[in-house]
């Protein structure tokens, strides 16, 4: 890792703790407008969760955390486990503001549970249990990025789909982080990015990152994928993860399932880059994750400006699950898993 | 075809004769405003095909048609030979409106050599030519239709990309033909079409335009094909084609390949219909054909609203080539080929 330069190609911070505020980097605003919401209330930190103004499932559990030591400054007790008591509205609003976000969870439960060692310096276990999470989160990033970026041989061009960089993260992203890590290295020349509609995250957040950070991204439409594949223009897809199942199955924003197929058929290689708190062993494939299917009305327009025929209907997946065997390494902080099966998954997580 | 009740899903009309102008049926302000655009000279029908007021190369073809029959009224001539001459410029106008359909050519071929065979009742031979054209598509969409239904079982449900409907065409339309005709023969439940970004023909005009057909649509984000199919919703994907070579392979819409990809991966079926003019014998395969690249700002926006980052770059290309070992059927007017390959398309077409 020590040939990395961590800090030149990453800049954004979604999330800034000030002492007295959290402030966090409007997502619905950008790329127009580079704007911080300032959240005093951790009830505001979860209308900014729900309102998408944060988002990505680590930048959630990280903003979260900081919502509970906002709800402990309304709060008197004598040591962290009457905190805990007292906090628990708070944490129960927090964890109801995105349900479906594995990291969201994850992170209150460390909350609550550094309260439930702390003795009478429980605001200052709770604030320091905050700066970990993040802090944590951003050192598992790069070493992610590390350990991803050395599959990647030199000269490759990557391909990635939705937003997975530092403004879903504590900063310099899972996926993207790989991306940034080979680009520091020299080893990746292209970036492109999939506009990834609905939303656009590709559009908007992927190639505004990248941008601000000097790399400079090629958009690309979602369907024109294996059309670039099949010239030639790149070597690896490069995609996060929202969970990984304890057989390698890999749940993604929708269209990454395609991008695996594609990459399959034309020999390009397919990484899923993601933190160990999205791997769920509970969960034994994909066949056992429900897809949360979103308003039809996402992909009537755009922006606010209505593009689709009135009165159709529509029908609009958030996820896909992308099966193991189209993947051919899964990366996390704690090491690669080429060829990821069952047997491996039980290996490294088991 | 006689089980086909062709009328009751097809009442949508592009093009529009009165005697003394040619209506157009304005696409860049569908779905919103059903409004036809009134040309009186062949300059305005040449401005109209390339500001794609009219698109969809059929169309275009028919359009262009009726612009040699208006460029007609200003020239005085005794025969067709004659008016052949004083007529050429106005055809170069028009075939250069938009040089890469096939079709454009193909038509002002025909009424070239309508008016060298015609003697003083050349203005007659002209606008005969003309309407032949325009129910020579209609007719031979109707048996394409037939012909491609058949293909389907009963109880299927299919996928669409872009635009290949009446929109596209004298009416009836191409690969829309054939799931007309499957709708009206009740072999198909329901119809998806993908939005196909960056110009969202499917949201825009294959939805609108079977929704006024009564036929329900359920459109789909273009990378959600794949789930789509994995989950068992479609069991052919059925699209139209802007050339098909020699050996079979096809270039249409961008997007299609990944459809065609995706489909042999699930043993969903995968099929090409098209007109044979659309079948060029003089190109070898699709490795020889040129995929033109349009502007990168198709990619920014939606609808006149910016989305993507500022001063990023994108790569836009329009069509792709499907492999002809992809492609299940190939459907023309003159029958169907399973399986084309190189010796397929020269039994047919040779």
């Amino acid at each position: 890792m020590d040939d990395i330069d961590f800090d030149r190609y990453d800049r954004i911070r979604p999330i800034r703790w000030t002492g007295e505020a959290l402030e966090l980097l409007d997502q619905r605003r950008l790329p127009f407008e580079v704007d911080y919401v300032r959240c005093l209330t951790s009830s505001e930190v979860a209308a900014a969760i729900h309102a998408l103004t944060v988002r990505g499932a680590p930048a959630i559990g990280i903003a979260a955390a900081w919502g509970v030591v906002l709800a402990s400054r309304a709060v008197e007790a004598l040591d962290g486990g009457e905190a805990a008591v007292k906090l628990q509205p708070a944490i129960e609003e927090l964890n109801a503001a995105r349900p479906t976000a594995v990291n969201l969870g994850w992170a209150l439960a460390r909350m609550r549970a550094a309260l439930l060692t702390a003795g009478q310096d429980w605001r200052a276990a709770l604030e320091a249990q905050a700066h970990a999470i993040a802090a944590d989160d951003l050192a598992a990033n790069r070493r992610m990025g590390a350990l991803g970026a050395a599959l990647i041989e030199p000269g490759s061009n990557v391909l990635t789909h939705c937003n997975t960089g530092s403004l879903a993260t504590a900063g310099f992203g899972t996926a993207l982080g790989v991306i940034r890590a080979g680009v520091a290295q020299g080893r990746i020349g292209q970036v492109y990015a999939g506009e990834t509609r609905p939303w656009l995250q590709g559009a908007r957040l992927t190639a505004w990152e990248l941008q601000q950070d000097g790399i400079a991204p090629t958009l690309v439409a979602d369907a024109a994928a294996a059309h670039l594949m099949r010239t030639g223009r790149v070597q690896w897809v490069v995609v996060g993860a929202d969970r990984i199942c304890a057989n390698g199955d890999t749940a993604n924003k929708i269209g990454t399932y395609q991008l695996a197929i594609s990459a399959r058929h034309h020999g390009v290689r397919f990484m899923v880059a993601a933190p160990s708190s999205t791997v769920d062993m509970a969960t034994p494939s994909g066949d056992a994750i429900d897809i949360e299917e979103r308003d039809p009305g996402e992909l009537f327009g755009l922006g606010g400006v209505r593009t689709a025929a009135a009165d159709i209907r529509a029908w609009n997946p958030v996820f896909d699950v992308t099966p193991h065997g189209l993947i051919d390494a899964i990366v996390t902080e704690r090491g690669v898993i080429e060829r990821p099966d069952e047997e491996a998954m039980r290996v490294a997580f088991g």
